[in-house]
């Protein structure tokens, strides 16, 4: 059993992710420096229900099922701070979700991108060196999203593309481009990373994670106050999230403009089994692994369809309404990602059905009266 | 005629460019913190010869020419400083050279890898966003660098790729994968710029210039204390640069290994035309122009022949030295780079030749005794 380093280890991933490896029996450290909540607070997006500070739900957690997990706040954009922790608690695995998550959040103005630009580059560079100075053989795990690729013309590989150009060949990274600074912010740290791995020859690996719904895991079944954070707003919501809180407010599903935007999805339990396979699966020094980590794509439409439906096993009633679409992307477009390889590692995808969403609603429906519509329309914009 | 906002005023390249605008009849405001010069001084890498302040180079150049260089010493890594700038000097077009621009010093350690990391994005940022609040049609032109494609196995089109896969075809930024902390600076400033071009309708030209070698522009002759900063030494200096005063100093050229490695370089002379034919043509808004800035290409090997040859031309014995390579670089390696869209503008380039050489030499033999030979071996290795 391995030391786990969570970096980010309160947020909607990393708390979850610092109970799953505790109670795989890994001796875990789960850092944060609550960035992630204060920015909620500050923009008036508090999520569905409160969660318990990082040291209570750890001291919750080990009091429900015996498993540890270590926590230390820590602000990782701080290279002392980054010293110290290595020098305490050397890892054989660290999982980086330390990043501002939000896109929305970063399109808001300067100072928002600034911080975003800042915290994103600086955490991830911290990070880099403390691995080469204090662990140079362990594995970090890079949390990346499909949103670096974009919407492309063409088929997305998973992470790098052979291109054949004037009759002689090269492998160089699949093109990115992304669609806000923060999803900006992941493809700098990919371009950051590789150039760290294939100079030094760590070890990487970058998830293309696209977004992710649920608030269930095989830890939280101890107790509902280890859930993770629910956020519904639209500035850290992700659309399936924010859907079945609409449905259940009475609130229109908003669609952004046509809604033929497709992304790759997945259960937070598929990413709780991603992570797993892609610590348990260390690539060799030097090499740079991605994997592209969903397991079915929808339109933002089949989404919503979706949803409905889920609704009326309810009895609720759900609309769906178009409205002017506050990103610059592109609503209608080609998308046809790869994402074999976390298969045959071995996920086993929770796929999503009615039963599910029914269910997700049903657990939000106990927490109707905390939702706040002022939260859900956009109130931030591209342009 | 515009007004034109030089950025790393002070630099190789940067005071050239000022006097150059001025002479051409423009309104030119030179800003600089002297973080070059900090750097140069902290690493013990004083150039060949001491230049003036920027404002006395200022003062100078006016009471020759009668032409003005506006001079402010500001750090844009401030963004509060950025839009106290901007705010009184509304540019046409901005020309973007500031950024920590040395290879080894990036590659030093964690401090001076943080510095330029910080320093080069936080810098491209705040200009960016200034031009978005006080000059959103002005021109920005940003010193990138060949380095930014690395070596790979097929030709390098000048900044963007047509790529066809599994039948499908779409345009790319052409990969890039660069060789040091520095260069991959320029490639996360490149897919930021690319964001924000496509993303708000800016206009940016994104220059990928290959290493620049000479003391003298149109702009020097009026007296030799105009001249730019020259750096010999193995941390600011660039190659022929450094040949040539080892050359005069009696110690070997230094190649790096097999010598192999071919870059594409130009006379500072030819950089002063690229940056005018590009501020003669801003791109359309939306629209991120890029081009390859050299005039021709040699291998380390090359160079040091030629370098031997205008030696032999003065009588002077210049030997060659193969020592170990402190880069991790490939030192045989395909290279065939696309650079004709700065002809079709017009470039009439000033090749390398013996004579030229041989010239600067001579310029070189009348700092002779300035050398300082301890700064010419590396002090900085990638490993």
């Amino acid at each position: 059993m391995g030391k786990i380093l969570v970096c980010g280890g309160d947020g909607y991933l990393g708390w979850p992710t610092s109970m799953h490896f505790a109670a795989l029996g890994h001796d875990v450290m789960s850092v944060d420096n609550y960035l992630r909540r204060d920015l909620c607070r500050n923009t008036d997006s508090d999520p569905l229900f409160a969660v318990p500070s990082l040291p209570e739900r750890a001291r919750l957690f080990e009091e429900k099922t015996g498993n540890r997990v270590n926590v230390e706040i820590v602000d990782l954009a701080d290279a002392r701070a980054v010293e110290h922790l290595f020098a305490k608690f050397v890892p054989d695995t660290i999982v980086h979700f330390a990043e501002q998550p939000s896109a929305p959040y970063s399109m808001r103005g300067f100072d928002e991108a600034d911080l975003t630009l800042r915290n994103n580059l600086t955490v991830t560079h911290n990070l880099v060196w403390a691995m080469l100075r204090f662990a140079p053989e362990a594995h970090m795990i890079k949390l990346g999203t499909m949103g670096e690729y974009g919407t492309p013309n063409i088929d997305i590989e998973e992470g790098w593309i052979d291109i054949n150009h004037k009759g002689r060949e090269d492998r160089f990274l699949f093109p990115r481009q992304a669609s806000s600074l923060y999803h900006t912010t992941k493809v700098l740290d990919t371009d950051l990373l590789w150039f760290f791995v294939r100079t030094y020859g760590i070890r990487v690996t970058d998830l293309m994670q696209g977004p992710v719904y649920g608030l269930e895991t095989e830890e939280t079944k101890a107790d509902p106050r280890l859930r993770p954070c629910f956020n519904y707003d639209d500035i850290f919501g992700t659309v399936v999230n924010r859907f079945l809180v609409q449905a259940v407010a009475g609130v229109p599903l908003t669609v952004f403009g046509k809604g033929g935007q497709t992304r790759g999805y997945l259960n937070i339990r598929d990413t709780m089994q991603c992570i797993t396979l892609a610590a348990n699966n260390p690539p060799d020094a030097g090499k740079l692994e991605i994997y592209n980590q969903f397991t079915e794509t929808f339109s933002v439409n089949e989404l919503a369809e979706l949803v409905c439906e889920a609704g009326s096993r309810l009895g609720i009633d759900v609309a769906v309404k178009s409205i002017t679409n506050p990103r610059k992307e592109k609503e209608d477009h080609y998308y046809n990602p790869a994402h074999s390889a976390l298969l045959d590692l071995g996920l086993e995808p929770n796929y999503i059905s009615i039963d599910m969403l029914a269910h997700m609603m049903e657990e939000v429906r106990q927490h109707k009266d905390a939702i706040d519509e002022r939260r859900i329309m956009p109130r931030v914009s591209w342009s």
